[in-house]
């Protein structure tokens, strides 16, 4: 856990956006918000569960499933007035849904005619949650307010930049540790387990976490399938793959993407990841502070379309701390229209993926937007990897 | 992918249901459903996407981001013809949401006046989606289905059986691989780095596939928290942990929870864990094809009763397939109410998890009823485990 000031000082910034956007009460169902307030982490949010902002009180309120309150109580700054459990029953029943008992505690605390901000498009925050909470309140007034924390999050403090880093070392070695197992006869399955045993283990100095998003890293043709995870097939030597994976330091991430070969990549391949190493190094020379987060994406279409290449997708998103299935903070992303101008301690993936109809190519980077400029998360070669093929394969690969 | 068949007989029984249930049309965002019908497991979840099945038509429809649609191509059995995708600036936009898209489509192809069915309750399936989608289609009739599909799933084929018991296999080697690596000085973050690399690397004959949800060991008064995950903290002599977690096997799950000390566990553990291994020795005597999903409660309830403990979770739940961020599959729960007779082919965790206000234990089963009693889809000692502790620490372990 951060400092206590550290949160207290978070509390206020989403309470003074409360008091922007005429909010009396804000609902967050969002663990990663949950966590940028409190600091609690456990992989609770499978059932429902429900962080309390009102403008008078100096702490949130959760109200969360029974066997959960303890960890409340361990492992956050609340103290036990604003930790409230609703009874097992409540569990993934047909007959009852926790958000009945969270309206119930909200009319309880006089908060029930109030205007409350919900975090509308929040995975957790499901379609039934809605329809609970307004037969629960029929009087309350309901806005959307699914970014108001995330807005806060996109400028990070010294100790978020830390933690970003320390990922950033995390995947450096996890990437590693794929380029010394990856190799003829190795299954996917056993790079992705020399990749998570790197991110978790960490370094000497500190352990890893888990990661929002797990490897994904598909193989030849696949490759035009960015999102595709792995297989226990054996590689063969030819084969091409692209790995986006990241690191993650007590739920901060620093994510990576690289692409590799078993021998000799495709020439398509080769030469599309010159493209986009030119790409990323004309965004990076233009990337500072002022700038709106479009004209990035600017920078690096015009640079690509000089051999003839577009990306129709988004160049890149801010990213911190998140739980899963996103790392992404859903905020800013690089793309024609997205007008955010860009400020110091801002944190970035910058993705420029491109996905062709029968091959793909990805490499990646995390960055940090500085006072002057912006600085890498990790230090990490972008060039396309061929791994030299081994004659005799061992049966330590395949085993 | 399973033969085609195996998925014709699943969309078959889903359609069946869909006509019990007056609905003409099923929208499907959870994506263990989405697997279960056509085999799609990319983690691209994380953005908007819907599955769609009419009554008329042969295959499901399905409609997501731009650069998942060759996922879909390449690893279903659905043709060109249901596969739509929806522009890159869809996502995570403050301007347009995926759902008025999903509508559209809807319309185009002539759903627009039908009964609809919608998962209302399901992660990814957020309140904003419905509120889009009652914009987009307000000629439609929506009613709840959040569960259709997972009622079909809870009785598993032999093929399905065949994965769990290969997801068994791997969940005993990582609970060996945590057995072997815990040791005192070596970090939490160490042991669940050697749990991930036994689970992703599997066996000889195939390999592990992630799990959805990660490592829960609590250390110490922390056991009074189940679904806490790890830290980098070293552990100490007398230090105690309950360990729970699964194997995977192509998204189908076994999960397995021990507890184990470094060292002499407390008494206060060791004389819990007997008489959980008690309520598990009755409860799995007594499961049988024909009794209710509440009896096989009662029966746990009354043993562990004699001894003055009490458990007031539910017993257990269905598991099988499935994605982030649950394992079960939120039909049957072993708890009072629940009059589900239990049938041939479905499978449970039997979670006899008793936590209390400083200390839990954890020591749990995954089950498969069959024709005429049940079985352990694992092969593990259910014993409390005290690890040896060594004198000397060498410096691997802290490494």
């Amino acid at each position: 856990m951060f400092a206590l000031e550290e949160y207290t000082r978070r509390l206020e910034a989403v309470k003074k956006r409360m008091v922007d956007e005429g909010v009396d009460v804000l609902l967050i169902s969002n663990p990663s918000n949950m966590y940028y307030l409190t600091n609690y982490s456990a992989w609770s949010f499978y059932v429902h569960q429900m962080m309390v902002v009102t403008l008078e009180d100096a702490q949130p309120l959760w109200i969360g499933r029974q066997m959960d309150a303890n960890g409340v109580a361990k492992t956050t700054w609340l103290d036990e007035h604003h930790i409230i459990a609703y009874p097992d029953f409540y569990v993934q029943s047909t007959e009852r849904h926790p958000i009945d008992f969270v309206a119930n505690i909200l009319t309880e605390i006089g908060q029930s005619r109030r205007t409350i901000g919900i975090e509308m498009d929040v995975h957790y925050f499901t379609a039934l949650c809605y329809e609970r909470l307004k037969h629960g309140l029929p009087n309350a007034t309901f806005k959307d307010t699914s970014s108001l924390v995330n807005i806060i999050r996109l400028i990070k403090s010294q100790n978020e930049i830390t933690y970003m880093k320390r990922a950033g070392k995390i995947v450096e070695n996890a990437m590693t540790a794929a380029y010394e197992c990856v190799q003829v006869g190795v299954r996917e399955s056993d790079v992705a387990a020399a990749i998570y045993y790197a991110q978790i283990k960490g370094t000497k100095e500190f352990g890893g976490d888990y990661t929002s998003i797990v490897p994904m890293m598909p193989t030849n043709e696949n490759t035009s399938c960015p999102h595709l995870t792995w297989t226990d097939r054996p590689y063969q030597k030819g084969d091409f793959l692209t790995l986006e994976i990241a690191g993650a330091y007590k739920r901060y991430h620093a994510p990576m993407a690289r692409t590799m070969a078993i021998g000799t990549a495709p020439n398509e391949v080769k030469e599309l990841a010159k493209v986009v190493e030119e790409g990323i190094e004309a965004t990076l020379d233009f990337i500072r502070p002022g700038i709106r987060a479009e004209e990035v994406e600017r920078v690096w279409s015009k640079t690509i379309g000089k051999y003839g290449h577009r990306k129709s997708s988004r160049l890149g998103y801010s990213v911190g701390l998140s739980f899963p299935p996103d790392w992404g903070e859903h905020t800013v992303s690089f793309r024609p229209g997205d007008e955010t101008i860009l400020k110091p301690n801002m944190t970035f993936h910058l993705m420029p993926g491109i996905w062709y109809n029968d091959y793909g190519v990805e490499i990646t980077e995390t960055i940090h937007i500085t006072d002057q400029g912006v600085e890498l998360l990790t230090n990490f070669p972008r060039d396309l990897y061929e791994k030299p093929v081994l004659s005799v394969i061992s049966d330590e690969h395949t085993s």
